[in-house]
């Protein structure tokens, strides 16, 4: 009898948001009547902008005449792209990243669960919590329940940041912008995390997914502005959030050719080339009508456009902020990121408040409890949803008794 | 120090195709003048056809709108492919699966790449020789180059059809239409494997991303077609060749429900629900806007438009299969597949013809030992070039000394 890999059998078997989902549905069953506005899932809303629906129909155009046609595209992904993310996302900030380092994608899930594909099973791998729940769980279908994976806690007393370990781990998962807590790193604090991963020749894994939203310009945009973390780290972003691509599918994935680990039998490895084979192997690229889309968000107008999608999902933040801190509820993040993170009032846990907040006030959010055990007590909110509704939603838990 | 996946280290160097590309780099370099034809990667010439360029459009437009945007999609796929693949692909060919037995993936490299995922360390892996690549790769890069990774020998002797072997492997790779021998598998043929898989409790996996290459009626469209199949295999699709999506990623895999094995410990695994967790994990979908694009291949303009795609190519291999035959040269498949196999003449190695075939005829085909040892000695050429540039080909090689 042919054999599975045993460590899915320790996975959670249900997955939050189709929990979430499940009890929603079930309450609107029981309630046809009711307005149910939803702050949960990180989806976007707004549409995609024009300057990338026109790249998109040229695209699809060039597709159609042989002429043009594009087959097999490059698995890192077209140069024209991969220019543009070199130029604009890291040359203009003072960052040298050169476009042989950067590894388009299809979405950061993918990415940020497809890296350990190249990691060593006997790393210490360390993840806070509160979490992403993929990161997690992409580590528990390679290592099992291991005590080689190694949670950060993350708690109200040190603003949900981790704290610098005194032992060492190999492998670190840091998110900032954070998501589920709204929180960020100023370049101090992210200057700290390099400096340790230097010291005990750790790679930090980092997920700067939510970068478009910062606004503080004491918060670092990408890890690379921080001396020294192009020799320990890999970055993640996303067209997701600052373009509206959940739906389309693109991503980075940034791997510094100076970052150089050891075999086992003291060989110098570059990461950089086993991702290259990784991709090459198990991944035939992004669609060239989607890396067309991409490049689209770079040009002056795509530039302009993208930057009042994030100013509308910012305002949303506010008001929501602005409201529950009205209310006198304690809140973390939305300054700097799409996410608001609140403390359940009255000591209430995470899906009490999650029932009471539907129930009640007939809003969706998500248990902070779904994020890892230190979410527990806690609740995220997505600025996400349109500014009617958001506004609207506000409204009902100002009025909420 | 952080540590690698060691096994990365025992993958061969240098890619196939990319030594193939340079070459022809040198060479052209050398030779300015030279008109070199390109039968050698498997890549498609052809533009997409009408209905699918259509349909994209539209949906491009449905993401410039607020009302129809689509966001994060489900990651097994839309309900709207879904339906028309289990309806068309299986039901109209008197197979059951149903919709929730498929899921949508982003191309049949990243599926049979990533199927590895969900399986043990401890299954004996078979995988044919000659082969395409990337089942090989993707083995050693779980399991390192070991003894539980067999190669089926397929000689000339055997018509390149694997022997059903006498020992017990867990796992067995088949890929029917073949890459790269072109051959095929009848009825009778597959459902040896099949018994075999159903009396050693094994798993096939069976990519079928040719299937729309075949002519002969005697040869399965699909493994579901052997009774049995249900129970022991997983299969792959791709909308690469027979669609032209090559460029645009878009593929399926069908895990039966009924397709059970034990855990260690005696419990029963449904594997459609552990691919089911490993694809809502690492992956977020295939675009909407692909997904779209593939509904269209299953409306009546887009069957036909497919079909005459699919005849063009096989016009192609009809006359490099009649045109080497002529010359006297021993040739396998291009009958039900896009791949002619042909054995190198006066007993020459693969590169060497590669060498001399660039050189005196100015043709780029696929040295059959890329495939493995057992491809020394042949060589692979595709259908996949323009009708005129084929037949140009066809002209010179019969021309050659």
């Amino acid at each position: 009898m042919f054999e599975i890999n045993e460590n899915y059998l320790q996975l959670n078997e249900s997955y939050l948001f189709s929990t979430i989902a499940r009890r929603v549905e079930i309450f609107s069953a029981a309630h046809p009547e009711a307005d149910v506005i939803r702050l949960g899932i990180g989806d976007v809303t707004l549409p995609l902008p024009p300057s990338v629906i026109s790249a998109m129909h040229s695209a699809v155009d060039e597709m159609a005449d042989k002429a043009t046609f594009r087959g097999y595209g490059p698995e890192q992904g077209y140069s024209f792209l991969r220019d543009k993310i070199a130029e604009i996302d890291f040359r203009q900030r003072g960052v040298k990243i050169s476009p042989d380092e950067i590894f388009v994608g299809d979405g950061s899930k993918s990415d940020t669960g497809n890296i350990g594909d190249i990691l060593g099973e006997d790393n210490v791998v360390a993840i806070t919590d509160p979490v992403y729940p993929v990161y997690l769980d992409t580590n528990i279908m390679r290592l099992g329940k291991s005590s080689k994976i190694v949670m950060l806690s993350c708690g109200e007393e040190n603003g949900f940041l981790p704290e610098i370990p005194s032992q060492r781990m190999d492998v670190i998962y840091l998110c900032y912008p954070n998501n589920p807590t709204g929180t960020v790193m100023n370049r101090q604090q992210l200057k700290q995390w390099v400096d340790y991963a230097l010291r005990n020749k750790s790679l930090i894994l980092f997920d700067a997914a939510y970068e478009a939203f910062i606004r503080d310009e004491e918060i670092p945009r990408t890890i690379y502005e921080i001396e020294g973390a192009t020799t320990c780290a890999i970055e993640f972003r996303s067209f997701s959030k600052n373009a509206g691509f959940t739906g389309l599918r693109c991503s980075y994935t940034v791997v510094p050719k100076t970052l150089i680990t050891e075999s086992v039998n003291g060989k110098e490895i570059s990461i950089n080339a086993l991702w290259n084979r990784r991709q090459s192997t198990k991944f035939n690229g992004t669609p060239y009508i989607v890396q067309k889309a991409a490049e689209a968000v770079y040009s002056p107008g795509g530039q302009h456009e993208v930057g009042e999608m994030v100013a509308y999902y910012m305002r949303n933040a506010e008001i929501i902020r602005k409201g529950l801190a009205e209310k006198g509820w304690t809140i973390f993040g939305g300054e700097n990121s799409p996410y608001i993170w609140l403390k359940c009032p009255n000591g209430m846990d995470s899906w009490t408040f999650f029932d009471r907040l539907l129930e009640e006030c007939h809003i969706v959010g998500t248990p902070g409890i779904g994020f890892g055990t230190q979410g527990e007590g806690y609740f995220r909110l997505t600025a996400f949803n349109s500014y009617e509704r958001t506004a609207e939603a506000v409204k009902r838990i100002k009025e909420w008794e």
